[in-house]
């Protein structure tokens, strides 16, 4: 962090956006230009930023801001479209001068979804997000909007999760998947930070080359309060911003058709919880859904680990909803390769669209966006007596706090001045809770910067 | 008529939409379903089979829906998006079976639009279509929506208004006028019906085979009430169905970067009064706007009426914003390329999008629907006791309301079942009027048929 | 003619070359630049003049090359590749002073053909052309460098022959024909010159656009002494020109799927006379080769002259290689690209390639050039004593001579100086012969301008 | 090399070529069928193994023969042009049985450039090899054929020389200094195998994805008797086989706007002496040619070794051709991308082609072939008594001699057979080479895999 401290070098330029952000009104114009309250600007000003930023390795978006803040954005009206004035901005963003492409689209796209949800689902409510249809029918709004949902195009999406720090081992592990991934025609969704979030978009680009694919996908969904934290890599040629984390894990397993998970800390653990809860929803019984844990030999304690936790609190049988291979990329790739063939069987069977996975049952409790404030982490029901199904929501909280803490701004300023959030559980619960918490911590998985970890949770 | 009162070819099919359509909600796809009092389906399927249909050479828009009454058109929902099967389809949109590409990028238009119009202009309410700004904005949506603003493309969309129902040697000549357009890279919009609708389209087409311009734009600008009498013409490659013809008309002033008048009928008059009444308004006096009337030589009395009447309707000044050229194809084309070099000079120094012209003013009068009723109609104010520009507006009403009559189903239906509509005007502008009308009648301007015109007004 | 002999609007400039040309070698551009005894230039000077020609409607090079005696054409080496430096260059060829971008491809067209054929053909005498073998192999080498061969594309060339000089009514079928192979996929290809060679490049062009057929073919094959006669038309998209009229008519048979025969002149005689010639021998017996001989019902009478003839000539069994069909342009449309299928079918079974017909053999008389002397014409030997393919050779090469007496430089030159060749055959053939002959003329079919027309042969 | 003794795995298919293959004729065809005396087939063999077998870590040519000696390929014709049968094709080229693109690619240009080169060059004679202008214009010929050089598209080719067996540090230098020239838009071209010739590439890859830039250039430039042992790998998205190393160092210089060399062995050092060679010509004195030596910063010895070297051979002056710097690849990358700005201008100003720099003088010592016998080793003059571009030329020689001794087939034969070659030298020169090639062996320069290396030379 001592080093964010100083001044950076920045760079002032009027640019032109690139790619998806198509033609504004003048009323959105007006709206992205008001500094009023309704807080579009702050909004923008720091997505943009981290954006910008993309080339620090760091992870702490206070100090990021902290760095920067002399910069600015604006957006101006002009002949044939907008353009964006930016005011000290991150230098790194530039080459010579001129903003690398990759970064001009990514402002666009965060423009493009800011305008659009602060439009469409917050000023003009056209969803009604207090129940399942209307959330589902707004995640399915902006990524649209985003052009995210490509009707012409087979199955082919893999998301990728694990951790934004991992060590140096399971990030080659991570690329070396991506690589036999992409050798094999399939594409790469991310959360798009760093780590196991790179790595396999780094190794299909490579085996993309390869094959030539010249319309490979590298998605990454971001979420305005992580993307500082976990900054899109260039490599992502298309980056949706959904505006809440349940959202934007909707997003991922409504338009991924299967999931590779790899190393990585609570926010790993949020996912994974997600995912295994809204599959055990009965309705969802039927519905196939690839998912593969997977890391380099190495790390097969680690998903032992996992898997021991998982067998725990959601029974036993909730192994058959996922595979664990180690120090396998090419069995990996095939696995996802042939679920894959089967989705598209399945889909085609169905009558189901390739492009969103409309048949995936959520429960409301994975869909309400959680808020963990002190008092909502206290008060979370962690014990066995509950359908696995509520169980999975509520770890799934458990950890979405611990992550907001970790790396989301709000969650930081209520840390620092609340001190850590309270969690309670029946007694084993919490053990093994805690034993799970404190190897992410020994591993190095909570944050970036690698200093000693001040975990931002008690176990009570 | 009689011919089409035999049964005819069809052919029943499932297709694919082709082109802009993009994915659709199940939201969506419910709603398009639905046969409810939404009148969604009705207006679907009127639509469509006015696409469908484009082979035909009638604008008797009643008699083409007798002629197909068993047509239906239904949406599914397949693998890849949707599917459109269609029931008892007029067979002229197949060749051997399989539908022109065209079409089908006609139906998915349709869709769009429709979907688009339905759910956000008139459902959801997202624009107060009582104030200018809100409607002009809708209107901004919904040529967004339809990709029709591009933000990376000069200034290059020549307007052709004209009438539907033409003399072979003036559709020669709006063939021409096309071409020599279409060799100087421009492209072209219209009502996209027959006659000075096709023509241009057509002459610039094979201009720009000639100047291999691969993305040449042929924009058609519909609306429910008049595609079934004007069907586009499946060389329109964007086809855009506004809501009314007061959108219908303002898209075309703020799409266009200039507007060549053929000889036409009511229609023609219509869009004339529309423009010039916008461009008397005193906001727009600097504007420049290349407003040219042309037609073979033996146009030339029709376009002195024309010119007569407007001088006494809106007095003397009104020619400063219109040039008469007449059998001179070449001069036309050059002059609109000289005047739209200049709009985008005065674009670019005024910061203005190049796509959309929001710097026109369009009084409320000129954007507020007019619902010519036998009530309506009777109670224009066609005096001259009024600005120039209001008169502008009254008049454009009165031809509106007799294209009604002429053409569209609601108003052919009123007449059947109340009689001509009853204009009253101040003595001499009724004796200009009717002069004028009479012309258009005795140059069978008013229908396609060439039966004898029985006029669905009395001028009293 | 006269029209001709005044001076004509010029234009001097320098361009660019557009499209297919790459680039040359400083000794190929050198050798351009000379104006040497290899008379590369001139030959160049004169192709490049019938291509910015285009737009004149006259047939007679001697006026063309007379009208614009002060025009030049100089080839300069630049630092993006080749300039072409422009000197009186026909007015029509330019839009505003930039000249229009098809008749830009063409001079490339022309350069690189120009250049190929003189270095690889004459030059360095690539080819044995005095064996079928190394002719062939010189029609595919030249059309491979032109990019004609395109092995990724299903079967679809039709091959349009016909006269340049026919009535509207025929001009209009041969666009309606055109437009109904165009809605089936099917491609151009033509001699490239007016009449019969351009409408069905207009029509198909038509309906590729409303098929969005963005890739439709307009394939111009064209030779160094017609081509001021016969110029190509800008939709030409593809032009090569070939060295002669056998290699010409090699490539035609080689590369079409298909032939479409409208009414025609002798040339359109000379062209039918190969093609059976080439089907009678006895190799070819097996092969399918789809042909077509159509015009508008009230062309029933002329087919029946040249059936009657072809029997009388060829014998009865000649009727199995065509298919006569008037007024009807879907069946033609149909039969092609049923046709078509099964050649597509066929050549796959056979393991034959798609873009060139191999297997076909032509024999040394279709192949060697013939030169239209005095003398060679008298030498021909016109008489049913022979094989049949050999009649039709020497009929094929009388018709050749014919038309080069018409239109042809040398041809015409020769005429003038020892007046008009003398053709000898048996009575009843030379009494079929002249009643041919003689109805071309009153139909005026020999020659565009109208005039009386001389004939330049005599029948003894 | 006993890893490759064992059998290999091996898959057989047929597959289509790829890519910048054009449709051959059937002699062409019948050319590469034979396996006569011609010795295509060998040579086709030969050189289809070594792009099949781009995922080995070996350059022993010989071995990778053996271990492989079951492989074949036949050429097929067939229906949309011809296919590659491939027998016992090691199994690495396949990803799940089907091949991979790039590699495919790569085969259709070795067959491509085997058939040209041996079509025109050798059987036909197109060019005199004997003198110097014949000899650039078949290089030209073979370059024009591979499409490699691109009239439309302004400098940025940066040609990569370096060794083939470098350090880890080295090649994730290589790989930086390739990100920061493609993040300034520009290219790479190498000798296409390993270490300093794939570095460069993938670093450029991941620039331009960042830049979005599509068709960024990884141009690969062999030789037959060099691709066994430099495999191109796939990224690679041009590759040419030049028919000798004399022409392949020639297509260097002559395509490549700038050169960056690496750290390397005697390959790099035959490389630099060819370059200097050239540019000490005094034809070339006011030629800009872009030079800069790089490695990391550990490499700086190494660079001070060559440059003592350099200014001992060929004087003082020689320093000003080229620039050294070590451990900042941004420097290097800022440097190439504004020398090539002036290239650019450069070019522009005398009306040079950027594709092709025929302004370059090449005497002939380092046009022709050398071809590197005992004999012809032996009787090399290394003195400083000639003119320094002559010694340049008998270094460059010897150097190419011991490239040869260690990694092509016919040179390994040689010595297998013969013993080491012999060099000869005036002392101090002999001292000098002595240290410089000690310190190659010294520092694992020579060959992959990394067993001690035996000398295919002695110095005396």
């Amino acid at each position: 962090m001592t080093q964010l401290s100083v001044p950076r070098a920045t760079i002032s330029s009027i640019i032109s956006p690139e790619g998806s952000l198509e033609v504004l009104s003048q009323h959105e114009v007006n709206r992205l230009k008001s500094t009023s309250k309704s807080g579009l600007h702050d909004l923008l000003r720091r997505c943009a930023l981290a954006v910008l930023n993309c080339g620090s390795p760091t992870d702490d978006s206070l100090a990021i801001m902290e760095a920067y803040k002399d910069f600015d954005i604006e957006v101006l009206q002009q002949d044939r479209g907008i353009r964006l004035k930016l005011t000290n901005a991150p230098a790194e963003a530039f080459v010579d001068g001129r903003m690398i492409r990759g970064i001009r689209e990514h402002l666009s796209s965060i423009l493009r979804d800011i305008v659009y949800v602060y439009n469409e689902i917050q000023h003009h409510k056209r969803f009604d997000l207090t129940t399942g249809e209307g959330t589902t029918n707004a995640v399915f709004h902006i990524l649209r909007k985003a052009g995210a949902l490509k009707p012409g195009r087979d199955p082919s999406l893999v998301v990728c999760w694990g951790g934004h720090s991992i060590s140096r081992e399971e990030y080659e592990y991570t690329k070396d998947v991506g690589y036999h991934l992409g050798l094999r025609d399939l594409d790469i969704c991310t959360g798009c930070g760093p780590g196991a979030m790179k790595g396999p978009m780094k190794g299909a680009n490579v085996a993309h080359a390869k094959q030539r694919r010249k319309d490979g996908r590298y998605l990454g969904i971001s979420e305005p309060g992580i993307i500082a934290a976990e900054a899109p890599n260039p490599i992502v040629n298309e980056l949706v911003v959904m505006p809440d984390i349940e959202k934007r894990l909707e997003a991922f397993v409504r338009l991924g058709h299967g999931i590779v998970v790899f190393p990585g800390g609570v926010g790993t653990a949020e996912e994974i919880l997600y995912l295994l809860g809204i599959l055990l929803h009965p309705s969802n019984h039927d519905i196939p859904f690839p998912l593969v844990f997977t890391g380099p030999a190495n790390s097969a304690e680690y998903f032992q680990k996992i898997d021991e936790f998982l067998v725990y609190t959601l029974g036993k049988d909730i192994r058959r909803y996922y595979t664990i291979i180690t120090g396998d990329p090419v069995a990996v790739a095939r696995k996802m390769r042939d679920e894959i063939d089967e989705i598209t069987d399945f889909r085609r069977k169905h009558q189901d669209a390739f492009y969103y996975n409309w048949r995936l049952t959520i429960a409301r409790d994975f869909q309400a966006p959680f808020e963990p404030t002190h008092d909502a982490m206290r008060g979370l029901a962690l014990h066995r007596e509950q359908p696995t199904h509520e169980l999975a929501a509520n770890l799934r909280r458990a950890f979405s706090g611990i992550v907001a803490g970790n790396v989301k701004e709000p969650g930081i300023r209520a840390i620092e001045a609340h001190g850590p959030f309270e969690l309670t559980a029946e007694p084993e619960l919490m053990q093994r809770l805690d034993e799970l918490l404190t190897s992410f911590v020994a591993q190095g998985r909570m944050k970036l910067d690698g200093n000693a970890y001040t975990p931002c949770y008690v176990l009570r």
